[in-house]
């Protein structure tokens, strides 16, 4: 069993996921994590903003990892489109629609909400962006356009995502992929 | 002033959008909407689902009709594009990043949690797809395309709006655009 803090974390991430930061309680995380009440409060001093802080770093760093990984891996981005909103698509049948990005839910809610919050996640999109731009410019496209795609993957995606969670139908996948794909070939031909 | 109905469901529409469904209560909704505790109960006896039932058809109707209506005064697809996601940015920056998709925030939460209330987001997805597809219908487009395009629009707005809600930022919103005229220019070719 790992150990509080971790399951603290853990647990958080998927209720924040699953029912958002307003629509998790502590108490309930300390119930799903097996963990005493009070040692929220003795690892994250700061209480639930903290915690949330905490939560969508390494869950944004964990799926940074994951998707970058995935896209890395293909020899070229076109496949790469193919091969990532394929895998993502996968996921999300196999978990009945309830699997996709870890922080959606929680930055719509703080983005007007809560400045602190939104900031973290922020720096998660932001670095998410860093990562795709960086695996695009290893395809061997310049770096502001490397840029462009980045943030058009990451967009579509999200989109994506909003739409086959509420449809339960992998279509806004299949055509997130088709159009970045258009969008990708548009710019090797330029 | 408006009626106490129109009032309720108005004012929940934006504490929806603002708080999400499950951060807005009963009790805030009536005192923002200057009305009887009791009268939210005598409009929606089924209580907040219901209310949510009727905010997110009405916010979904008046949202296509307001984007529906300004991409259908474009004279063409690439214009209408330009012309669309423009005033997306502008609304955000005049609204502090607050007025954007009136139900993208909602349509997470209820995803894997409330399943009456997913269907009625899913509804009106169907529907924006189903419009979107007649207005690329009217440039042009085969209905098959026509439907492709429709659905890379929705899902190219609400990953933006997610981005750019986050990051403060228009860009997202830019890039949107031209991914969105590459794939129309890629199936004007086809």
């Amino acid at each position: 069993m790992a150990d509080t803090k971790t399951r603290i974390v853990v647990k958080s991430g998927e209720l924040f996921r699953r029912h958002g930061y307003v629509g998790t309680g502590l108490k309930q995380i300390a119930a799903e994590a097996a963990a005493p009440f009070g040692s929220i409060y003795h690892f994250f001093p700061g209480g639930k903003q903290e915690l949330a802080a905490e939560v969508i770093r390494r869950s944004g760093q964990m799926y940074e990892d994951l998707v970058m990984g995935v896209l890395g891996r293909a020899d070229n981005a076109v496949d790469a489109m193919r091969v990532g909103f394929g895998a993502a698509a996968q996921l999300l049948v196999e978990t009945e629609y309830a699997d996709a990005c870890p922080i959606a839910m929680v930055a719509l809610e703080v983005a007007s909400t809560n400045e602190a919050l939104r900031a973290v996640t922020a720096e998660v999109f932001a670095s998410w962006t860093d990562a795709g731009a960086g695996v695009f410019v290893g395809w061997g496209f310049p770096p502001d356009v490397a840029r462009r795609l980045s943030v058009a993957f990451i967009l579509a995606l999200e989109g994506a995502f909003v739409l086959a969670r509420t449809l339960r139908d992998t279509e806004p996948l299949e055509v997130a992929a088709a159009t970045m794909i258009d969008t990708i070939r548009a710019a090797e031909r330029a």
